[in-house]
């Protein structure tokens, strides 16, 4: 549609009367689109492919459908529960390493400086800390940037965009899963302000991921009878399962892991998919427990592994009274919550622009920037406890084992029978700090903290994670985040201890729910995230009043911590419901030339070309006179099933005629099966003779003979829908009018990009 | 298409290898339609309409769309929250009302019939407790035969039902509210083995709708303010809420109660929803808190109201540990729970199909059955303990209050310092005998149960709430089937005990989610229910084992007991996964004709004529010559769109021509608002003058423009995809080669269900 033809629909749409508020024309479209899609992953161009869940009904397909036997159903059903098994198994197993491996290597690190401690030898003690420290986070620095780059961050956001459709480069490939666990236990035992939440995410989905593919080619571990799950469809469910393992494996919470999944990761969800995914958490669960029981068995049979490996903070489980003012309190709490935690986003955003940046230099200067922050962090830990008052102990100094190993350390630069209470938040795992600030004060007098301690590890905390976010390291966000709200949370319960029943440990819960809501805005899957850790039920009322409080104003400023790292990573993620002005734009304003369509017996030469010049993905295929009476649109042809036919260059015939039964015969459904991203075949791979380029080859076995279709004159917002929900990759546009050429052009995912729209047509009003 | 048409198609279709194993002709098609899809609710032949959850994009609505100022869209935000809050609000205060009402019926009934018994006037106790039930039973099944017959049953399968698109008759009127408020608290004291769970998610939805229709016209309350809400998809969302704060008043489940509407009820669901939903559940909670606070406050506050009132069982809280042998027999309980719940589903079923038939035969029959099932419920309550051994107290016999009020009762007729454990379980309120089913065996000496006791209670409860679902009172399904499971928990619990560490209390528990499991197969909405209610986090990884073990069992004998429900009253309900057999048709098989189509100006008697002699409620507008070149598709116009254009008689004109202005002008979108089932124009309401017949009216500015389109040789399934995922009302089928007529028929919810397919294609294979 040209210019011209797209002023006169909009007069035509507005013209008749003219008492509405839009007088510039609207839609003056650019000739040229400005906006650039090409995504960007980390710091390299990549290309993005999409993922396709429309059913292909092709008649290879078809015919491989039908002939599909019982057994073979039974066997896919048989499968599909065991890889869930096993993908529950293996997260569980993963999981339960990566606390091991943390406890032990952080535990050996704080025994080592502690004795140096206790003997007075400050100097030495830091440099042990800070070396430890500095070794760990360049390990894994190291690990990031030299085997998989793709392993950096949180790795939920990726997760987020692969369930949305988004197939971007080695974000599950084997290599990423492997340097996420190391990474991660390297980077948490490192002393950064991280957490294993989000790698452990991204972990259970690469699990899932490597299960789904039938192992890696690359590493040549694969299983042919995996074969049933080479689409797009049944990878996605795996995935999903996955991203709710490592939820479940991380918190030890299998019904937040569920809710997780189907409220932050997933994009789409069926209840059959609530079930398996359940089913996954179920087995994590028990793995996990049972690992747990084997570890609490006996001393020693797993080193240094304490109470404090999985998170579980046991909170004062009296049940809370609460009055009016106490409400007031919680909400007041809330606000700012919900205020500091979208300043939060706002300023990672700002970090992670400068550090994408730095990081695009080379990996050496990403070893670099870690370890400019592995000295930041470990100055921090160890200097400010320093600065602080020694505390005298009421009584005997505690020193028992129900609290971990790290309580050893409470008594830091103080003399005998007192403690250092700043030091036994900063100088300590993440995990342990958080079960400290989480203690009710009512349960021990040593339990107390100083308000100066808390403000000033609140300050440090909050900060610090900040900057550590973005860092090539594999780093969790829910830690970092629960750490500076429990703080904020004990501060003000501290300070509003005279006016309220409510206990600061208490506070310090619902603190860390308002920074929750108000940085990752989720909202049920929190709770039952929290409740979960917290093993108290009797908490939900103001648990959920706080999460509804701090997202509803942190939602005023700006997007959840994770839709922004998408948005910053470029990748183009589709969001549920469709944008206003979408709805002042018909699909035909915006498809864009030149199409490229295929006849339904087509000269060889012409495909390769088409392949050659473009990087589509389909390409509508049109029967012409002499085949039919007009040109009439026979369906849609994908990229990779035209290269696995020019693969068989036997099935060309010098003529234009049918072959549709040789190539049945001859080509099987699982040649089509799809394979990894970037381990199909290539249109380079291929070489033809001159002759065999004048050859034909009839495309209508291969062709999707019933794509999805819009009109031309239906509203973006409608197609976006239709797009959406059915999870499309591509949707034909037929003209409104017969007679002109059957199609107009084929919406992908890129066109419903406000970039990409905006860029066309720089008048729309983004908000209406 | 016709006969020899679809053959034809499957010959090519299968032809040209002979290598498949179907044999005989697969579409072999019906010439008539032998199945009626006319759907039975209750037992009265009522019309069914199907919801339209499809953006139409009418040039009318546009122009309203476009018009709306920022203030209409702000206000527009506001209001769906201050509803979202007022449904919480309303059904937090009803679901107190509901309790306060039964806990004091209840106990006045019991303490009377205590009071004849302790003076050893049997008799008379008998004839007091009998007649109090008669009383009750009588007067709910009264509100539901006379008033509203909708208001009988559960009222989820009804919720679920609209929820998926189905507006049948009543389901949601104001009467079905007040009859479902009251008759559940007449039958729940009344002594009948029903819940007031299902009541209370209908209530809710009842409550959304009322507030979603801005009130109701017919008993004059109505609020123009409302008009935003008056469509399918904003009411769809309303009544979740509204579904979800029904179960988290019955539970005091907030997060369960969302993860009900997300699991069970709801058909369609967006990340905005779980949002919304789960605002109004924390609403529910805060209110229902702040209540009971209030009836604690001081004694007599509420009468009788207890600690009863809203089930909360406290299982022992100390963390249970289990080793191999339990996990079998924890298995074990799953496999017998779900065996167990497949075959209540099943004589359910069975019994229901009884009922229906004698409740179809008048009132008064109803309302005969009622005593019938009252009177034999009466006789086991009060008969049964008296054959049951008197068991001395271990020391004094307790009388705590804390236990409640119905602890009195104990005695029965045993002398003093005995008690009659049967007794104590069937002689009280439902909610009253489950917590004493989930007490901790170890507790107290009295808490544990006679083997002959727990036997005699779960077989005359099993088969009690059998027969009581389906009787003219509203009637919930949890607290039965909590009540048999829990009691055969406690039944392997006791007989285990010698085996086992896990406390028969906690086997109870065991036994309530495996039943729960084996009827409804929900997965996580009851895990979080039964967490939520029994207040121990520490018992996740058992119970969820359970709940899998016996959904998976029961899973394969037949459906879960709401859908066997829906399937019975014959509601069309449109499952999310197609079913496989539609695979191997194609859209174009099953549309049926003659097909009414109009014209873009067409003439008033034609409309009119095809309004009276169908019942559809969309038609297919064509564009034809003059007007275009060639007759092309201009879109659907809706029956109700018809009608009030039809009213409108000044729009009409003598010759053929485009009156687009004037219409637009004279009409404002809130006239197409779409109002409550039963409310809207019919087209016997409107009358013409033969002058008027002849006369023209230009549909297009009310027609949708850009309708979802499939071509006909599109597999019925791929279509049903389409159509379940954007919850359409019609989808057209035009015709693959051009040059046909442009459109080939129309596929609504009718066309996919699979009694009107298998009634076309007798020889489908169901199952393939």
């Amino acid at each position: 549609m040209d210019q011209s033809e797209a002023d006169e629909r909009i007069e035509i749409g507005d013209g008749d009367d003219g008492d509405h508020h839009h007088k510039q024309p609207l839609l003056v479209r650019r000739r040229t689109n400005a906006s650039s899609q090409l995504a960007i992953v980390g710091a390299n161009k990549s290309p993005i492919q999409s993922l396709d869940y429309e059913m292909i009904e092709n008649d290879l397909l078809k015919q491989d459908w039908r002939s599909r036997t019982k057994v073979e159903i039974y066997q896919y059903v048989v499968l599909k529960w065991t890889l869930a098994l096993l993908i529950g198994l293996i997260t569980g197993l993963v999981g339960f390493f990566n606390n091991l491996g943390v406890e032990n290597i952080a535990g050996f690190k704080l025994l080592l400086t502690n004795n140096l401690m206790i003997n007075q030898k400050y100097h030495q003690a830091f440099a042990a800390y800070f070396g430890c420290n500095m070794i760990l986070g360049v390990g894994a620095a190291a690990l990031c940037a030299y085997i998989a780059p793709a392993a950096a961050g949180s790795g939920i956001p990726e997760v987020k965009a692969y369930l949305n459709g988004i197939d971007a480069h080695s974000i599950l490939a084997p290599s990423t899963l492997f340097v996420k666990i190391f990474g991660s236990i390297l980077g948490v035992a490192g002393g950064f302000v991280v957490g294993k939440e989000g790698p452990m995410v991204h972990t259970g989905a690469c699990i899932a991921n490597l299960l789904g593919q039938g192992g890696s080619r690359k590493y040549r571990l694969t299983w042919r009878w995996l074969r049933y799950f080479k689409n797009d469809r049944d990878r996605r469910d795996l995935i999903t399962c996955g991203a709710a393992a490592g939820v479940a494996a991380a918190f030890r919470a299998p019904v937040g892991g569920v809710l997780f999944a189907l409220e932050e990761a997933a994009s789409w969800w069926r209840s059959a998919l609530l079930w398996r995914t359940f089913f996954t958490t179920a087995v994590v669960a028990v793995v996990l427990r049972g690992l747990m029981q084997f570890c609490h068995q006996g001393e020693g049979k797993c080193g240094l592994f304490g109470e404090g490996g999985l998170i579980m903070f046991d909170v004062n489980s009296l049940e809370p009274a609460y009055t009016t003012p106490d409400l007031l309190a919680v909400i007041f709490l809330g606000v700012i919550g919900g205020l500091m935690g979208s300043l939060y986003n706002y300023l990672v955003d700002k970090v992670l622009r400068t550090y994408t940046t730095i990081n695009g230099k080379g990996p050496i200067f990403k070893i670099l920037l870690v370890m400019v922050i592995s000295f930041m962090t470990s100055c921090i830990r160890f200097g400010l406890p320093l600065l602080s008052k020694c505390v005298p102990c009421s009584g005997e100094c505690p020193n028992s084992p129900s609290t971990g190993f790290s309580m050893h350390y409470d008594s830091f630069q103080c003399p005998p029978n007192h403690f250092n209470d700043l030091s036994s938040l900063l100088f300590t795992t993440n995990d342990d700090a958080i079960r400290k600030l989480f203690i009710d004060s009512s349960e021990s007098a040593n339990a107390a903290f100083q308000l100066s301690s808390l403000i000033i590890f609140f300050v440090a905390i909050y900060l610090l994670g900040i900057v550590t976010y973005g860092v090539a390291i594999p780093s969790g966000l829910f830690i970092p985040v629960i750490l500076a709200g429990a703080s904020y949370g004990r501060l003000v319960g501290t300070v509003l201890n005279p006016f309220t029943d409510l206990d600061a440990g208490y506070f310090a819960l619902l603190g860390a729910a308002s920074f929750l809501g108000g940085t990752m805005r989720m909202t049920v899957s929190l709770c039952v995230i929290l409740l979960e850790l917290t093993n108290n039920l009797l908490m939900l009322p103001l648990v959920m009043l706080v999460l509804l409080v701090s997202k509803t104003v942190a939602d005023c400023f700006n997007k959840g911590v994770y839709d922004q790292i998408v948005m910053l990573k470029g990748l183009p993620f589709m969001e549920a419901h469709a944008e206003p002005y979408m709805k002042n734009l018909v699909a035909g304003d915006v498809v864009s030339g030149p199409l490229f369509t295929f006849s339904g017996i087509e000269k060889v030469g012409t495909i390769v070309h088409a392949l050659k010049v473009t990087g589509h993905h389909g390409f509508p295929v049109i029967d012409e006179p002499p085949l039919t009476d007009a040109p009439e649109l026979c369906g849609l042809v994908l990229r990779s099933h035209l290269l696995v036919l020019l693969k068989h260059k036997t099935l060309f015939t010098r003529k234009r005629i049918m072959t549709r039964s040789t190539i049945i015969k001859k080509l099987k459904a699982s040649d089509f099966a799809k394979p990894g991203l970037g381990r199909g075949i290539s249109v380079k791979d291929l070489e033809f003779s001159e002759e065999e380029m004048e050859m034909f080859v009839d495309l209508h076995p291969i062709t999707n003979k019933s794509p999805y279709t819009v009109v031309e004159t239906m509203s973006l917002a409608k197609a976006a829908l239709l797009f959406r929900e059915l999870g499309l990759r591509h949707l034909l546009v037929v003209p409104k009018i017969p007679g002109r050429p059957p199609i107009v052009g084929i919406l992908t995912r890129h066109d419903f990009m406000p970039e990409y729209i905006l860029g066309l047509f720089p008048n729309l009003n983004r908000h209406k």
